[in-house]
């Protein structure tokens, strides 16, 4: 491994290569019991006192003073007045990005189907919308109204029937751009409550908030060992890890435009993950060096120079193929395929949130406006994860409706089985159906 | 509430029949601290030693004498040895539900899509199925074959490319029934370990096992807990609750059936539930009477009589859209319309598991062999949940490629929100594409 002030730079024909890439990519999530016993407290608190509680804390935490739940829910009025405050360009942006997410979430719409066999008996699978869905979005300075836009659209699209959202003011502000992709996403019911009492609320219910079947969003620490704790009793999304691109090269993109994208990640959180992959080690030295030059540049430089290096790395591979294996290894969260051909190697790409393909696509659009979800699976999760969407919002029912002379075939092969697992009355039940 | 020696007996009419129904409802999983010590030292040695802690902790639990792993993987012959030991009618059961089952799956199949726009560009989700999946398989008495084909055959028709199925085998022994049902399903390889130490193994990988990206299949609570623990390095089905019918009737099926269908239920464990919903009130006795006579017949009345007893319920509604507005609220595993138009009913039916549709539709058709899964959402997540499926086999990446032009026009929407966000290098890089 050569020493950068940068960015680490790796070979993959190194001997040592893989043991270095585990280095890199191994990344714990952090459990503190101390925040879980906080959390059980307020979950149990809220399940308990309902409303009260979550007004006592909200009072506290957020540094509010409402004395009811019905002060903390935002009047149409609040709303307008966001629409009305932001400027016609963000507006514009904000109702561009909503309307390609639905247009693209649209495609997602599962249907319905069933099929019927020779002897009448009908088989198949119903989808139905969740009824109610929390949206958790963080207050402060980490609010970001393209959040609202990627979780609420797709469950609108589903036919969520209530979609609440909640997040919290402290000392009463609002950002009104959040507050703006609300109203322009659908959103029927924003609620200024946060934390651990905002998750317990929408699982359990209290006297003003009617209990969810699932909750998505993003959150701090209490707010995803809070999600962790009701899970099972409602639905959650994932618990995401940092963030990370990994973007696989030929050589011959401009090196200040891959630069660029490996900084868009690095300046989430000193924790993201920027790496890039190319054959050509040349090319990564021109990288390399665009980075130290722009650097400097940039208004997040303190939070991109520690997440380079710590988490970044600059690898060279023998070729594409290796630049492909490699990929499927990590199972990366976004991966840019900034290539000449990239439809060559997509045949080849087994795990991946979404791939960004040609040197046209940025990971930036697709994080506000090219369409699909911006929230993807991390930390290699993709191998058994998928990109948020409208089917995250639906689920199925197994339809089985038996003709009299379905059943009586069917019954002798249950009763069968049924015998050998000795289980007497679900033979009996079976048989009661022959002919 | 009338008490009764069989079955409770309800009223939707009571005052009381709200909170008398949640009581019936409720249920908790049960978390054993003990447990949850002695599963985190089986992981940890595992994952530190691999193949020689399964091997220690096989030779211990199951009271084997295994000198290395190659000795618990199942040889085709012991395979081979269990299609030739079973009866013809076995095998022909397995054989018939198998391809019922696959037909049936088949439907579920998603295929990846995607679409142009007018500038080229192009936007769209493609479908990959996990590489490796693991099933775990009870061993001794709670063997069941079925269980096999439900969870082995979605996996193999999403297109996984190495199914393990790991089973324990107390002192040695192995159910003919089960290896028939495996290499009917299409497994790929069935090994003999079980409890904490065979989930560790899949979830981690050991020198012999390849790590898998999920882990399905039901087990005894340190299977469960070791899933639970293992969640997030790999995926895992849900870890399910006891097993439940409820019946709307009409009060028009002959009793006998509705008793056994009740009977096929209760005799699963104690904590079954089997609750019953009918308009007619006389109908509801009638079937109380056929019980009382047919359960002293039945071989399994030891189980089935607890189970009525603490979780069973017999209960009275005004008419038919008060039973389905219960099924709503209640959002059963297996749902039975055994009336005379099930397809009335079935627009207004918001969740359940498995829907039984007709007097001539048991649950036992379809635990065994119509088509659908019977691994079905219980306890109520039939309102977030749906059945066991091909699509729990696979996972989706979104697919962006930008046009020159295309990008030019996005990059306008990402840069005036990323800087909404104060994100400038996600502005800077969509920026970089602009012409």
């Amino acid at each position: 491994m050569t020493s950068n002030p940068l960015i680490a730079r790796l070979d993959a024909s190194d001997a040592e290569f893989s043991s270095q890439l585990d280095a890199l990519l191994a990344w714990d999530s952090v459990s503190d019991t101390k925040v879980a016993d906080i959390v059980a407290e307020i979950i149990a608190a809220v399940k308990a006192r309902g409303d009260a509680a979550v007004v006592e804390y909200t009072n506290r935490f957020d540094r509010r003073t409402v004395t009811s739940m019905s002060e903390l829910v935002v009047p149409a009025e609040r709303i307008a007045a966001a629409l009305a405050a932001i400027s016609s360009e963000q507006r514009g942006a904000l109702e561009a990005a909503a309307t390609r997410v639905r247009t693209y979430h649209e495609h997602q719409q599962q249907e319905s189907w069933r099929y019927t066999e020779a002897d009448g008996t009908v088989l198949g699978q119903q989808i139905t919308a969740m009824q109610r869905v929390g949206l958790y979005v963080p207050g402060g300075k980490a609010s970001y109204p393209s959040s609202v836009l990627m979780n609420a659209i797709p469950a609108k699209v589903a036919g969520v029937d209530e979609l609440t959202m909640v997040v919290p003011a402290p000392d009463g502000v609002l950002n009104d751009m959040v507050l703006a992709a609300a109203a322009i996403a659908g959103v029927d019911r924003v609620v200024t409550m946060g934390g651990a009492q905002a998750v317990a609320a929408l699982a359990y219910g209290t006297e003003t908030i009617a209990r969810v079947d699932k909750i998505v969003g993003p959150g701090n620490i209490f707010v995803a060992t809070a999600k962790r704790a009701v899970f099972g009793q409602v639905a959650i999304d994932m618990i995401a890890g940092p963030s990370e691109i990994l973007v696989l090269c030929d050589g011959q993109t401009d090196p200040d435009w891959i630069a660029m994208d490996l900084f868009s990640q690095a300046e989430h959180d000193e924790q993201a993950q920027s790496i890039l992959v190319c054959p050509d080690g040349d090319y990564l030295d021109r990288v390399a060096a665009v980075m130290a030059r722009l650097l400097p540049t940039m208004s997040r430089a303190d939070i991109i120079r520690p997440s380079l290096a710590n988490r970044g790395a600059l690898i060279k591979v023998a070729d594409m193929n290796e630049a492909v294996a490699l990929s499927n290894r990590i199972a990366p969260e976004h991966l840019e395929l900034s290539v000449a051909d990239p439809e060559a190697l997509l045949p080849s790409i087994r795990h991946a949130g979404a791939i960004f393909m040609g040197r046209h696509t940025p990971e930036a659009l697709g994080d506000y406006c090219a369409g699909p979800n911006h929230v993807l699976p991390t930390s290699g999760t993709a191998r058994f994860s998928s990109p948020l969407g409208v089917y995250d919002f639906q689920k199925r029912s197994s339809i089985i409706f038996c003709s009299p002379e379905g059943a009586s075939v069917l019954a002798e092969t249950a009763s069968t089985l049924a015998r050998s697992e000795a289980l007497e009355a679900h033979a009996l039940s079976a048989e009661y159906r022959k002919r």
